[in-house]
């Protein structure tokens, strides 16, 4: 754009100087034009500029495309890290209620054979559940015994108690669980002030 | 599977077509080059020439690598669909067979009121374990009664009755189950010749 301003200009000049020559003077002045040659070198000049310049916006447009290509990759890997890491999360948030049922179901106590035989059994399928589960990376949060945690740990009782450390957790009301580093579920306690 | 085949084919015809574009330009080049380099000013023409030359060919580069970056965009997406569709399909694998030994602890009669009563709190819980699977896409196969599909059932066991239709399945052995549309465990059978 600024080469294009440039050569208007020069030309503009040189009509004006022209213009204020004698007509005698005018075959010099021709002679000057021809011998500056604005022409052939000048031309050439100004596509070797364009060119340049063309060529330059092309190698910068090449690098931020690199760029952004780059960047893509990078995002999409750890979007997909993440996604593959917790992709069981929506499945494990709905089983977890159903593992409350069962833990609750099996606290009965037994008064007869066929009961304990049934309780055994499904003790067993409850661990076969729980070892599924904890083959995708879910576990139960620890809580009774351990210094309360916000992330880990809903408190929805407190008590004062000599007997117990102080904002140590006493009871877990419910389990809580994670799924590798990622609290699916925190567990209700009731902590020691 | 038939769009990352045409994806690979659509990425090589684009290859084979820069290719023949930046073979052309180089050829043109080449020409522009041997006619123009034995005249005056040639400094000048040969630059313009190299330039020129480079212009082309970083902008076929970027050419490439927008196509590049385009194909690893739909890739990418592709991907990340088919991650996200069957997200659940390695704990659902883990907890079929626990499943499997639900169902069987439920098939006693009970006889007495608490075995009774056990029973209804499994029942409830086991129906909250299928409907949760359910959420994600997981369902059990029809088979008693369908036709024998070799992609939904395994026939493990063969009968010949006139009773029952020919090539159908007249018993099921052990469930099979589907994530969406895919088959994670078919049914084991008994099928009609």
């Amino acid at each position: 754009m600024s080469n294009e301003k440039n050569v208007a200009e020069q030309e503009e000049a040189v009509d004006t100087l022209q213009n204020e020559q004698s007509d005698a003077d005018v075959e010099i002045v021709d002679a000057e034009v021809i011998e500056d040659a604005p022409e052939a070198g000048d031309e050439s000049e100004q596509k070797i500029a364009e060119l340049q310049a063309k060529l330059d916006e092309t190698e910068n447009k090449m690098l931020r495309a690199q760029a952004d290509f780059d960047n893509f990759k990078r995002r999409s890997r750890l979007d997909q890290e993440a996604a593959q890491k917790y992709r069981a999360q929506s499945l494990v948030s709905e089983i977890i209620p159903a593992l409350d049922n069962f833990e609750r179901a099996l606290q009965i106590e037994a008064d007869n054979d066929q009961t304990k035989s049934l309780l055994q059994g499904m003790n067993m399928v409850y661990n076969q559940l729980v070892q599924a589960l904890k083959n995708e990376g879910v576990e139960a949060i620890n809580s009774v015994g351990e210094q309360f945690d916000p992330h880990l740990h809903q408190a929805v009782m407190q008590i004062e108690d000599e007997n117990y450390e102080s904002n140590s957790v006493v009871e877990e009301l419910q389990k809580g669980y994670k799924l590798k580093d990622r609290v699916i579920r925190p567990a209700m306690v009731k902590v020691n002030q």
